[in-house]
C-alpha cells in the first residue's frame, strides 16, 4: 500500500550548508521506498491519482524526518532495567547482572528483545544495532515487529564455542530478510583473545557480515590491553586487521590522536553512547575531535542497565550537551549535526550507500518518523531542528514507518498487546530472580 | 472537594535509610492538605464514608509522589525557545536575546509565562521559582493556572528604578495568595552594584521576602568579581550580609571549599541547573561535594534559551548522570537522593518547614503527582525510583494536584485551550520579531 504524508514540515537531512533545513510539503511512499518528496501540489495530486488506495496522513504542525538509527544497544536487557543501579562496577556485575543473565533462557531474551524493540519503535527508532546472546532467536522478533536490525552475536573466550554456531544459525534464519542482518560481536579486546577476535572476523568474511566490539570504554580496559599487548585497543585491533568499513566500535572514549586517525582512515563507525558513559562514569568520548578528524560518529543508547531507557531523542540531546560541556565550547555539536549522527551517519554504519537510508529522498528506503510539534514544550517553532533535538520527547513520535510499512500508528504499535507484554515480562523476571 | 488516590505505589519521600522507599496504598486529600496516607483498607473505607462527594482516582500501576519543585527558571522565555542556539555567548545576547527582550511587552511576558507554566504542570512541576521582569503581571497567571510560584523581580543596575516599584506592586497583588510569593532578584554580583544588591535585600526585610541571584555561573563572572572586588561572588555577597536561609543562589558552579562552607553555613539554597550549564558550557557544579558539606542543593531548569525545555524529570536524570560523569564515581548522586533535591530540598528552599511540602505525609500541603508506569520504557519495575529518575518522562505524568486542586487531569490541563495558546504565542512572537 502506498502512503502519502501531506502538509508536513519535512526535514530531509540532505540540505547543503546554504539551504534551509526544512520545507513544507509532502512525501509519498510506494512499496519499500520513498517515491515522492515535493512542495508542489500538482505532484501530490498526480501521486494521489496514481495510488487510489493510498493511506493519507495529514502532517500539519508535524515534523517528518528519517527514522533514528541506534548503533549500539543490548535490547533484551530491558528485563534488567533498573535492576541494579548506583553500584560499584564489580559488585554490579558479580552480584546482579551476571547471575541474572546466567539464569535467562533464550525465550527470556526474545521477550526482553520484544520489550526493547517496542520501546524503540515508539521513540522513533527504525534501525538498531544489537549485541547480545541468543540473537538467532531474535531474528524472528525483529521481523515480526518490523524494525530494521543488525544483530551482533556477542561472544567471550568463555562462550565462543556456543555462540559461533548460534551465529551461523542466525545467518541462516536472516537469509532473505529485508530487515535483519547478522554480525559477529566479540565483547572487547580485553575479554577476547586475538585468536578468537579473528575467528569472528573470518565468519564475517565468509558470510559478508558486519563486525562489532566495545572499544576503549573504560580506564581498566586501557590498562589491561596495555599490560597484555603493549598498546591501545584501537591499535591492537588494527594490527589484527579487524578494523574496516564494516566494523562498529562502541564507546571509543579513551582514544588518542593516533587512535582517532586510525578509526577515521579505516572507516570504522564509532557508536557514541553518552548517557551510559555518564551513568557508569566511563568518561567522555572526544566526539567533536573525532568528527573533525573525519571519523564516522554515530549514536547509541547502550543497554537499559546503564541508561536506563532506549530513548534516542534524549540520547541525542545528551550527546550535544555533553560535548558542549566537556569541550567548554557552546558551539560544539550543534543540533543539526547531532541529528546527522543518528540518521545519515547511522545509515552509513549499517552499510547503506549515501541516499539509501537515513534521509527523506526520492528512492531512499522508507524509514520515516512523524513528530507532533503541537505540544507546549515544542512551541513556539523558531527552529524545528532545535526544538526536536533540544526539546523533543519519545512520546512526541506519532507515526513510524519502516521499509514502507506503518509500524506505529497514532502511537499504537501494530500487533502488540502492551498490558499482556508487561505481564509476561513481570512473570519472566520473577522466574529469573527466583531461579536457582 | 476531597480526593482519594487508591492502589497507588506511594513514594512519600519520608523514608528513613533502612525503610522501603515505596508502599502500595492510598492517599486522601481534604481541602488544601493531605489528610490520609495509609496501606490500611479500613482507614480508606472510613475516609470514603467521611467524604461522600470525593473524587476517587485508581492508581493501580501508577506512582504517587510529591510534586516536583523547579528552583530556577525564567518561564516567560518560552517565547524565545530555540530562537538562538549553538551560538557564542556575546553574539547570542547582543544579536538575539536582548533585542528580543527589549521588544517584549508585559502582555507578551504574561503569555510566555502561561506557556511555561502549562509545560511545567504537564511535566509534574507543582512549584517553581521564577526570575524575570514584569513579574507583577505574572501573579495573576500563576494563580489562574494553579501552580505554586515564587516570582523573583529581576533587576540590573540599569533598570532597578523601574523594577523595584514593580516588585512592590507584585507584593500587593500577591497579598493573601495561597500560591504566589514574591522575591527580589538582582541579576548577579557582576551586573548589580553592592548598593543596589542591598536595596533589594532591604525590601526583602521590609516585606519578609525571599532573595535570589545568579552566583558563580561562569568563568567570566569569576574574573570580573575578582577584578572589581578582589574576591569570589559567594564571599562578596556574604560580606554584604546577603546570604541567609531565604536566599536562592542559581548555578554555584565555580565555588571553592570556603565558598561551599559559607553557602552551607548560611543555609543558602543552591539551584543546580545541569542542562543549562552543559548547553552553554558554563561548567559542572560540584553537587556531590556541596551535599557532603551540608549545603541545601535543589534543582532548576533555567530558561528555555539554554535548556530548551522545562522538564524537571529530565533535569533530574541529567543531574545524576552529570555528577557521576564529572566525579568519575558511579555511586555519586543516586536516584533517590536526586529526587530529594527536587522535593524535600526544594520545599526547604521555598521556606517551608519540614513535612509541610515536598512529601506525601499526613498534614502536608497536597502537591501531588501521579506517574503512569504502564509504558514500555517504565517496565519491568525492579525499582520504581530508578525507573522514575532514570527513565521517567514528562509525558508519563497523568494527574497533578496543587494545594488540593486537580490542575492536570488525565494529561488535560484545566482551563487552557492549547491550540489557541499556540496561535497566540506564534502571533506574539511574530509581532516581537518584526517590531522596530
Amino acid at each position: 500500500m502506498a502512503i502519502l504524508f501531506t502538509n508536513a514540515t519535512v526535514l530531509p537531512m540532505t540540505a547543503a550548508a546554504d539551504q534551509p533545513l526544512t520545507f513544507t510539503g509532502s512525501v509519498g511512499v510506494e512499496g519499500h521506498r520513498i517515491a515522492l518528496v515535493t512542495a508542489d501540489p500538482t505532484a501530490v495530486e498526480a501521486f494521489r491519482a496514481a495510488h487510489p488506495d493510498l493511506r493519507e496522513i495529514d502532517c500539519r504542525g508535524k515534523l517528518l524526518l528519517p527514522g533514528l538509527i541506534n548503533t549500539h544497544c543490548h535490547a533484551a536487557m530491558t528485563l534488567q532495567r533498573s535492576y541494579a543501579d548506583d553500584m560499584a562496577l564489580m559488585e554490579w556485575l558479580n552480584d546482579c547482572i551476571w547471575p541474572f543473565e546466567a539464569r535467562q533462557t533464550a525465550d527470556d531474551v526474545a521477550l526482553g528483545m520484544t520489550l526493547g524493540i517496542v520501546e524503540m519503535l515508539l521513540g522513533g527508532v527504525t534501525s538498531f544495532v544489537d549485541m547480545y546472546y541468543h540473537e538467532n532467536r531474535c531474528v524472528e522478533v525483529a521481523e515480526r515487529l518490523g524494525i530494521r536490525a543488525l544483530l551482533g552475536c556477542n561472544y567471550f573466550d568463555t562462550n565462543i564455542e556456543e555462540v559461533l554456531p548460534e551465529l551461523e544459525d542466525a545467518v541462516q534464519r536472516a537469509a532473505g530478510s529485508r530487515l535483519v542482518k547478522i554480525a559477529a560481536a566479540p565483547h572487547a579486546a580485553y575479554t577476547v583473545s586475538p585468536e578468537n577476535l579473528l575467528r569472528g572476523k573470518e565468519l564475517c568474511r565468509k558470510y559478508g557480515l558486519h563486525y562489532m566490539t566495545h572499544i576503549a570504554e573504560t580506564r581498566d580496559e586501557m590498562r589491561i590491553v596495555a599490560e597484555r599487548f603493549g598498546t591501545t585497543p584501537v591499535r591492537h585491533l588494527d594490527a589484527l586487521g579487524l578494523l574496516d568499513e564494516r566494523t562498529i566500535g562502541a564507546h571509543c572514549i579513551w582514544v588518542d590522536d593516533r587512535d582517532i586517525a586510525i578509526l577515521a582512515e579505516r572507516g570504522v563507525a564509532v557508536s557514541h553512547n553518552p548517557q551510559s558513559n555518564m551513568k557508569i562514569s566511563s568518561g567522555v568520548a572526544p566526539v567533536a575531535k573525532m568528527l573533525r578528524a573525519g571519523a564516522l560518529v554515530t549514536v547509541g543508547t547502550d543497554g537499559t542497565c546503564s541508561n536506563n531507557d532506549l530513548d534516542m531523542l534524549e540520547e541525542l540531546r545528551t550527546a550535544a550537551f555533553l560535548q558542549k560541556s566537556a569541550t567548554a565550547d557552546p558551539l560544539a555539536l550543534p543540533a543539526y549535526e547531532t541529528l546527522r549522527l543518528a540518521t545519515v551517519n547511522g545509515a552509513r554504519a549499517l552499510g547503506f550507500a549515501p541516499g539509501e537510508l537515513g534521509v527523506v529522498a526520492d528512492g531512499a528506503l522508507a524509514d520515516l518518523v512523524v513528530v507532533d510539534m503541537q505540544k507546549p514544550h515544542m512551541q513556539p517553532i523558531h527552529n524545528a531542528v532545535s526544538n526536536l533535538v533540544y526539546c523533543g520527547k519519545a512520546a512526541d513520535v506519532e507515526t513510524v514507518v519502516v521499509d514502507g510499512r506503518i509500524v506505529v500508528d497514532q502511537r499504537r504499535i501494530a500487533g502488540v498487546d502492551l498490558p499482556a507484554l508487561y505481564r509476561e515480562v513481570a512473570d519472566a523476571v520473577g522466574r529469573i530472580i527466583s531461579r536457582d
